[in-house]
């Protein structure tokens, strides 16, 4: 019998084990350290890591687990944190020179919750300069020579490389779903305000929102269950409880899904190949699935630039401080985004949250008639080169309205992966996930 | 038998009398023309009437009545609309020579609910310059060397001085409050997003809220139940039917409301008789309320001016090109503010949106202990001469936070009104409005 690949399990795969007791945190965390110590010096998926305390938080885990204690899901499971993300066990150095050695005095509201919730903080994970496009270390685990994506580069290829079996990012304009594509892995943005920022570098108010890599779909659930806390420290969160994703999984999803097959303002930026491709995959569902090809109004033409005057508004007014007082040790290309921000008066901004709300508007008459919209993730597989994180035209305008979105790894390219979007109305996340549990699955799947 | 002030009578008054057949519309109608008539040429509060249209709107909702058909609280009532206001049976001027004659081709989303309900639009009442502080011809009725205050200065005015029964105004800072306030009326700005703006000259999306108008409470939850419906085209609107305000006077208020006095960052520009009055005012409870003051942070002391920001980027781009275009008709005041509304940079409005939250929030520390903040509506009464609409010092912080605001008619300064402010937490309109109707009847007036 060949040695079991536990790295590789699905964390609710690994949750089973613990739970019937085939397996201990212990044997999880060694998987994972193992995998890391035979990649990390080809990916680079990872900022900081402490086996020793990460053992012994798994050992933790399995005495309270052998005692009868209370556990939770998450109970555990190790977990990668990008390190935009304040963490009290790791330094938090933003992917920036200027933040070495940084150390919060604090745990994100979201850390906190997975510690409460007994998983394993297995490491930082690396990110791009301030979570913008200046790329750091991490290679694509599919492919040494091209970009994991950015900018929550490390989460995404320590996911799908088998080093952790789940992990946090962020997404501002494509920073979750983009790296998710090309790493070929599951990348979820939820609803903007679905969790806490309270802890995570902002780099714009209307638009950051934490994201997670999986696995699967049902790992997926898991994780945000266990983060979807209400903070009423973070004011753009809407208060209430998040009802249990992993419970609305439980439940069957749509029979016959309608999908609007968007193409979206970013298409002329598209591959050839994956143009081809993602046509291909949207027409060949058959009955299985009512797929309408739909094109977004006139008005939504403007909407990549308008997402960007929001944001790079934002960067310059939370980055140019640092820039100013440190031009040295801040990439170009960010200079010149606070720059560009600059020269945005308060009419573009106040004009740009208008249509922000407007265009969701007009948006959700199209959405009425569909369980989700299918996208493309990206404009094509990662890029060679690791100059760039590659472009998030496919990402910025559904971040701008709010949207929840998932990228499934469902399409690939000659060998590499490129991402199939989901993305429906805000608050859909539950019913969003059920259509892409539906699409992974082989009611869903092609052929 | 002395003759009967008809046009004195509330609106709920009104209403009892129209269901019991003791009045009928058409003698409200002519009450209301016959006061109009006696005070126009002094008052000047109306921009635009139609006697005629209103004498037969009466006629019609009588003959509906008679006939035993179907009607509605505000069937028959006359109501005035402020000239910000798109009606397809008057013109619409926004107080402005840009837009003399300017004839609507559809009625705002209110007026049209407003006619739904059988309610008699009775006139056009005088604004301000496109809502802002260039004063129109209005006199204060209480004095007519005096200022009404503005931008509402029609409604205010017309209502304090017994020549319709409602009307609706609009406020985005302090633009229905301070006019109740001066004028000696019950005026009421909801919580931001509780009627729908569609068809209102827009100012500054985040800060417009429609207000009223009326006599006592009571009319004002019949005036705003009538014009609550949601419009999905506002996209400041949260979606859901809002509760009746008339059901919610019919509930007892609280027994011995707790009221937080907060004199707010513009106390020291306030009049020395106004302190004097209303601290004297907040001490006259005794056991019939708690009265705790309660400053505010330090981190509220840039409120006004967080404001501001947000009012004059958004005038410089709703007005700016109206100025430009036609710069002799703008006043050097409004063409002034749209210059200093385009110093501001995209950084400096974002923050003060994001401040707008974060400042709620802590403001929701403290109100949460009580029924409502009691604090002044005006730096004073009604100032002497008509070249300026007065101050909104004591507005434009509880706009910014989005909070439900009531001027009472309460203190009287040299036989002058001033108002009684209260405000409270968004949504908690009803609330409000049941601690004010305490306020206002034996139990909570004073001595």
């Amino acid at each position: 019998m060949a040695e079991r690949n536990i790295a590789h399990l699905t964390a609710t795969e690994a949750r089973a084990e613990l739970e019937a007791g085939t397996l201990t945190s212990l044997e999880l965390v060694d998987a994972c350290l193992a995998r890391i110590a035979e990649r990390d010096s080809d990916v680079g998926a990872w900022a900081h890591l402490n086996a020793e305390a990460a053992r012994k938080s798994a050992q933790e885990a399995d005495a309270r687990r052998a005692a009868g204690k209370s556990v939770s899901p998450l109970t555990g499971i190790p977990v990668g944190i990008k390190d935009i993300i304040h963490t009290t066990d790791f330094p938090t150095e933003y992917g920036s020179s200027v933040f070495a050695g940084n150390q919060t005095s604090e745990d994100a509201f979201i850390v906190a919750q997975l510690k409460a919730a007994g998983a394993v903080l297995l490491g930082k994970t690396v990110t791009t300069e301030l979570a913008f496009f200046g790329p750091g270390k991490t290679r694509n685990p599919r492919d040494l020579e091209r970009t994991p994506g950015g900018s929550s580069s490390g989460s995404a290829a320590a996911v799908a490389d088998d080093q952790v079996f789940l992990a946090l990012g962020s997404q501002t304009a494509g920073s979750t779903i983009r790296p998710a594509s090309y790493c070929g892995t599951v990348g979820f943005k939820p609803t903007f305000g679905y969790t806490s920022r309270t802890g995570v570098l902002p780099q714009s108010e209307p638009l950051d929102t934490l994201g997670g890599y999986a696995r699967s779909v049902d790992d997926i659930a898991l994780l945000f269950d266990a983060i979807s806390a209400h903070d009423p420290a973070d004011t753009g969160m809407a208060p209430g409880n998040r009802p249990s994703l992993v419970d609305a999984l439980a439940e069957p999803g749509p029979k016959v899904p309608r999908f609007a097959y968007v193409r979206s303002p970013g298409w002329p930026q598209a591959e050839a190949a994956m143009k081809a491709a993602f046509d291909d995959f949207a027409g060949s569902f058959g009955a299985r699935a009512e797929v309408v090809e739909t094109p977004l109004p006139a008005e939504f033409d403007e909407i990549l630039r308008l997402q960007q005057i929001v944001q790079f508004s934002d960067i310059a007014r939370n980055y140019g401080p640092i820039a100013d007082a440190n031009p040295d040790a801040i990439s170009a290309k960010l200079k010149e985004i606070i720059a560009e921000g600059r020269t945005f008066s308060s009419s573009n901004y106040a004009a740009a949250r208008e249509e922000q709300e407007s265009l969701y508007e007009a948006l959700c008459a199209v959405l009425g008639n569909y369980d989700a919209i299918l996208t493309p993730a990206a404009t094509g597989v990662a890029p060679i080169g690791l100059a760039s994180t590659g472009s998030p035209v496919f990402n910025g305008l559904w971040t701008y309205l709010g949207m929840p979105c998932i990228s499934l790894p469902l399409i690939e390219i000659d060998g590499l992966p490129v991402g199939v979007q989901l993305t429906s109305a805000r608050g859909s996340d539950a019913a969003l996930l059920r259509v892409a549990k539906w699409m992974t699955t082989d009611k869903g799947a092609r052929g």
